[in-house]
């Protein structure tokens, strides 16, 4: 047990305090029950095969040539978006009401069902699977992109705790014109670490590129890595087992994935969900891939990565409150107990 | 039921999603179950009379002066705490290590407890009980200032999803040497916002300023007034049912409340949960008291405040992927409901 410390990510500049004086064990985050059962068919879910005619109508599928009725991936609208390319485009005007501005919810809001299987999250899924979800969503990020919806951020929301309302394994794309906070913080504070001063005798570089390098150099963090990804627990993780996926080197836009880097994220991905498993069981989970806005491009300070935020503890009113995040195990400690499980 | 629209916080810059299409009521954030039935005395509680002994050492009380083993306010130092004055003073040093920066957990962490009674949490609590409870951590805010803790932040976690750990009404301060990043957001966004054009044809002020005189003027998001306070719920309200608490005059700290001021601040407080109890039973919360920190002192463009969030939904991968909220509720609508409560 180390003495609590203070620690800031370098780019969003996000103060975390690490604090393990509750000798909270590693096991103590698991689910109490251990594993939940779900059927594989569920025949009142209506992502499962067989009522396709209970979402709205599809907009992309991967399919059985041989038997169209066959999907594996497959993309719909949001029934309840919370963003509609219904609205009119106009509705992209800001309007001003007194000191408050407020413009239309002119965006896209989409639901892709990862998996034909009830109960088979990524944990569980084949990796070629999996690459199919990811294939996917490099789909649909640059069709949204296509429509110039600048801002798309590409998230999921796996259990109750991480508030999804559908147990049947999806993700979902909201793509807004507006500028997404999370993201804007990212993209400037990336900028900003890419014109400071010098890092280890040499220019600064992409902020996302020099913290892969010392993440290979330390090991500490490290959990799974392959030809083109990482995977680490971030140094100023907010919450315990948080967990990055990084590709080594430098692309900003996921859009610009090829054939082979999607089989390799696939991979670490598989790694990464096996290790997290072995140690959380039936975690709770959000998912969120982070690439650039489409009117910044391709940049050579930002680098596109995916955070995966097991959900595991409360986020209370510090958290709210001062934007600080309190972790009750450092990555560290949380990145030896997940390897002790392969 | 109004379109969705997207609604920026003058503040922090914070975009919000209103989007009323899953067609909620409002009484659906309700507790499910009404009301939770807690004993008035558990014996097996830290906090409840006659554990003091359980407690670190008592840091201050409100006493009967007739009888000193009767309290009706106490604070103690958190058993677990996440910073600690007990950490050397020159643990406030940054550290480098590589290109991440760290530094020791010096600060406190403070408990309040705000009641001696087990069950009797704010809407249940007399009015000058609660004002004794603001009147405490006016005290506690002062005292860790003088400590030369330059970011305090106190707030509350009320009922398992707000992240409480103890069922007994507490609050927590906890104070550090680093910027909070929440603060630090506001401080600049009220900056920005004191430097720019003129807001209705009279040079801007504070924000808080400005924004008191226009819900004032509005009147729909107004939940409770007294001579010198306003509630209302803040039109980029980021969860349903999210109410402020703001002083009518201008004040930037605190720990300048005057005792006539605290004891009309108790009398919104209790008038606001009456009305939140009504629509939403025995609702989780966070509350959480945002004041200047201390090397900013006094200042012309911020003002202190009191944000009550209650948790009936779950933070999921969109707020936390894009620092964007999505309320599916209007603070119109749910101000109009509250207010059919008294």
């Amino acid at each position: 047990m180390s003495q609590p410390e203070l620690r800031q990510d370098p780019i969003t500049g996000i103060w975390v305090i690490v604090s393990e004086g509750r000798g909270d064990r590693p096991d103590k985050f698991a689910r109490p029950n251990g594993h939940v059962t779900l059927p594989n068919h569920d025949p009142k879910c209506y992502f499962c095969p067989g009522n396709e005619h209970l979402t709205p109508p599809e907009v992309e599928a991967y399919r059985d040539s041989n038997n169209s009725s066959v999907w594996w991936t497959r993309t719909v609208p949001n029934k309840f978006p919370a963003l509609s390319l219904e609205a009119r485009a106009d509705q992209n005007l800001l309007i001003k009401d007194g000191m408050f501005i407020r413009t239309g919810g002119y965006g896209n809001h989409e639901v892709i069902i990862e998996d034909p299987l009830h109960n088979r999250d990524i944990p569980e899924r084949p990796s070629d699977l999996i690459r199919e979800m990811w294939w996917m969503l490099r789909d649909r990020l640059t069709y949204n992109h296509s429509k110039g919806l600048e801002n798309v951020v590409v998230f999921k929301n796996k259990g109750e705790e991480a508030g999804a309302s559908a147990e049947h394994p999806h993700s979902q794309l909201a793509a807004s014109f507006t500028h997404l906070q999370q993201l804007s913080k990212e993209i400037e504070g990336s900028q900003r670490y890419f014109s400071l001063d010098n890092f280890m005798d040499k220019k600064r570089q992409c902020v996302y590129c020099d913290m892969v390098h010392q993440e290979l150099e330390k090991g500490v963090r490290i959990i799974a890595e392959n030809p083109y990804f990482i995977a680490f627990l971030p140094f100023a993780s907010r919450v315990p087992f948080e967990t990055w996926l990084v590709p080594r080197n430098h692309k900003s836009d996921y859009t610009l994935i090829t054939s082979e880097e999607a089989t390799s994220l696939a991979d670490v991905t598989k790694k990464v969900f096996q290790k997290l498993r072995g140690v959380l069981k039936d975690f709770d989970y959000n998912m969120v891939l982070h690439s650039t806005p489409l009117n910044t491009g391709v940049q050579e300070s930002y680098h596109y990565h995916i955070e995966i935020i097991p959900r595991t503890t409360k986020i209370a009113g510090f958290e709210l409150g001062a934007g600080t995040y309190i972790n009750t195990i450092s990555p560290e400690r949380a990145a030896l107990h997940l390897n002790s499980y392969r």
